[in-house]
């Protein structure tokens, strides 16, 4: 939030971009049908070229250390609609049509957990979601 | 991805939460009222049990390096209605009602740049929303 730049233009990107010290930007993938933040995953700057360029999801898996285009092996792909930077342009935002599961565990979004409680010891976890497809 | 925890229950926080070497933890905000991803900010576990009790979102900010309630001094707040955890514990989802501009460049959402354009290098930013408050 210190740092805010305006009217980056023509070559703003990745120039523009603001990686952390391993290289990496977090996105945010929403749903562009019903707005349900779907995951979060992080990208580096070929993997938000291979995102732009191909028009699916494609990011950097830190436990892997490969790309990872989403759901090449499961078919559960995020087709790319449009793509948004914030204000200190240190995060991505993906609008997508998710096929299936956005998630490993078999729901439509990863935040299929509530926090339920109102303090930070009493909290539980809820499942709220249903589970669309089998985990893999 | 890798590390998948189910059935996590009472004290399953802070303790299941997955923080990142510095302690911290994303946390994705959404307006509760159109669905619109409004920032992300880093929670530690110190903010996150302020954001759950207080019923405003606290983020730690890093650049600052001190405990931040969000609209504090613009009033600009985020009112708590829910928090959620991804799969792997390792980003929260945080819906709110929020007052005026979640953005210090005064836009409703900090996202109101969308990139344009299909490759990385001719990829331009254009400002898709109007400013709702004064720049802070």
């Amino acid at each position: 939030m210190s740092d805010s730049r305006e009217g980056v233009g023509a070559g703003g990107l990745p120039e523009g971009l603001k990686l952390n010290e391993q290289g990496l930007i977090p996105a945010v993938v929403q749903d562009v049908g019903n707005g349900d933040v779907l995951m979060v995953g992080w990208m580096n700057a070929e993997s938000l070229r291979r995102t732009l360029e191909g028009g699916r999801t494609c990011f950097w898996s830190r436990s892997r250390q490969q790309y990872w285009v989403k759901g090449l092996t499961s078919g559960h792909v995020q087709h790319v609609k449009s793509v948004y930077v914030d204000c200190d342009q240190d995060v991505l935002l993906v609008k997508v049509e998710q096929v299936g599961a956005a998630c490993h565990e078999g729901y439509r979004s990863c935040f299929y957990r509530q926090v339920v409680g109102d303090s930070l010891e009493s909290a539980t976890l809820r499942v709220i979601a249903e589970r669309i497809a089998e985990p893999s």
